[in-house]
């Protein structure tokens, strides 16, 4: 009955989330994926099966949908160009945002162009040009420029006793490297901006994200950002500039009172997930409407603190046992394997440590 | 890959919303309704299609699932037979409570059992038996005995000017009828409580409802309900009594502060769909806990006030533009009928009457 339909690519968590708004909003929700049983596909009766690097089945997919999104930033370049030429399909974020942001080097010459403040980086593609990056600047991180996540594609080199590794990590990956400073970070931070059509562009609280073997174990917030408005401004000046539309993450060191990017991620994110029970707009609502052209609001906190704990596998047997004042969002997985995301709690509280200390016993009280 | 497997009898908006909750709470969900475009089997790829007046494919159905629930009492009364056998599913409400509720008779007296205040009344098959009960209390209210809702299967007489009004409406049902004195109440009130099997009961807050045309327009809350401690004490040595487990709704008038049941329903309800976004525990996710055995809390207030309006069809176009502070739920129904509830929108506030506004001109900026 409603004209808005709305394609998502890729059927994990992110998208089954999306896709759970898209309903309550009435947007017909269409998910794109591998198996019947991925997170997304189980809550979507529209479901078109297809592998997500096969170009010719997510175009005869756009026959169903008037706008696209994705759950993930790394979508085939065969895809996205496949994409480009469908003037008639309304794709957020664009397919030329996501090429820049899905490789590491060219979102790095992104914030560079706007001043966004990130570690100091060079493109690498040997072992001998890493070592003399190096050299002139201390320890530093060696990135593969695609398909990085969870600390994947990512070596810490802080010693020149570590070369071997070094070259081995180098030879496992082919699609090139950049090597960055490392940041001694005091903690990390991150902040969501929606944009849309219409230019406006909602901004979710800033965050603290604690990770724990790479992954993100928990986030807390809202964090007192009087002194980052300067920060948000840059970014939001890029946002326009680049007429962005949709969800992206900002992640960042926080040094001596200084925000200093180490990613963007160009969509909804698990350092917002938060949102859903603690703001009047949360990132998955704010998303949609930005993609199919709605009106975006300021989200406001609807508590003094909130926080997220990640539930992520450990190989055990799950039980779910609920907790007061907390909400489980649980992803439906159909494997629990040690290090995957099985689902998150959100807790809000009168302060961020309070909400934490709620979503931390409540973890307690699981297995998985 | 969890063990805990839930099937719900229906394929509207209120399986939708527990359906939905169920994703989030890791239950496995499956849907028995009629047509795939139904609200609920759109946000559930396990999905059976059948007549819900056949036991034989519900039964077949109930291979699917360990627990089994409704979202409407007006199940077949041999559908119900047929569960009651089923000794290895766990029915919530149990089959003898959904009879006893979805019969008006039944109803009354367990009401009057446990000294639930509710209107005098009296079974009733014929218009002089209706004429003879008005000559005793006054002004009166005949309902079938079965399968009304929203006004349906309900007749109120005023006057004896209506006898010929009267006749034809009870002849048009073959349910039998109950009279009940009609009640000039000063507002209607209503309370959602969820059982558990632990026999821990959470109560939802005492919201007030206003009804347009025999229909819920809109709900506001929380009523300060202190004088009303005793009322609820009795309806919970109610639900202890009978062993009910799952949600159940009474709808109460107001009347020189007493509250005296109008009705009740076995199942989550539209007068507390406010709970979605207002509370710790909505309704969906208390009873999706309260059947498969999970353990329930007593809901908090996330604001001072929260209020919900109901979307209903007016036959026009249907345009929905979403408001600040505001949460929109669509359900998604595939034709927008005069009468029929579209979806909600859910508000919270400073205070009831300040949410009710901004939920009342969320609705004046959308039509349908």
């Amino acid at each position: 009955m409603l004209a808005k339909k709305l394609g998502i690519i890729g059927g994990g968590q992110l998208a089954r989330m999306m896709a759970m708004r898209a309903h309550e909003l009435g947007v017909e929700c269409w998910i794109f994926s591998a198996d019947r049983k991925d997170p997304a596909a189980q809550v979507c009766a529209n479901w078109v099966q297809g592998n997500l690097k096969d170009a010719s089945s997510i175009l005869s997919f756009l026959d169903q949908v008037d706008y696209l999104t994705f759950e993930s930033e790394f979508v085939d370049g065969e895809v996205l160009d496949a994409l480009k030429e469908k003037k008639d399909i309304k794709t957020c974020p664009s397919t030329w945002m996501m090429k820049t942001i899905q490789d590491r080097l060219t979102q790095k010459e992104l914030l560079k162009k706007y001043q966004v403040e990130t570690a100091l980086f060079s493109a690498a593609s040997s072992v001998e040009e890493v070592m003399m990056f190096k050299q002139k600047t201390g320890a530093c991180v060696i990135k593969a420029r695609k398909d990085g996540y969870d600390g994947h594609g990512t070596f810490v080199l802080k010693s020149d006793d570590q070369k071997e590794e070094l070259e081995k990590f180098m030879a496992s990956y082919d699609c090139g490297f950049i090597v960055e400073k490392y940041i001694p970070f005091n903690r990390e931070l991150a902040v969501t901006f929606v944009r849309g059509q219409n230019s406006h562009v909602a901004r979710l609280p800033l965050v603290e994200t604690f990770q724990e073997d790479n992954r993100c174990l928990w986030v807390k917030g809202p964090i007192d950002d009087s002194q980052y408005q300067t920060v948000f401004e840059t970014i939001e000046n890029l946002l326009h500039r680049e007429n962005y539309v949709g969800a992206i993450t900002f992640e960042f060191f926080e040094i001596h009172h200084e925000l200093i990017v180490n990613e963007i991620a160009p969509r909804v994110h698990n350092s917002a997930h938060y949102s859903q029970n603690a703001l009047t707009e949360d990132q998955f609502c704010l998303h949609v409407r930005a993609v199919i052209g709605g009106p975006l609001f300021q989200p406001k906190t609807l508590a003094k603190g909130f926080a997220m704990y990640n539930l992520i596998g450990k190989g055990n047997e799950v039980t779910l046992k609920p907790a007061p004042e907390t909400w489980l969002h649980w992803y439906g997985k159909s494997e629990n394997r040690p290090g995957r995301k099985m689902g998150h709690i959100n807790g809000l509280g009168d302060s961020p440590e309070d909400a934490l200390e709620k979503v931390t016993k409540a973890r307690e009280g699981m297995t998985l």
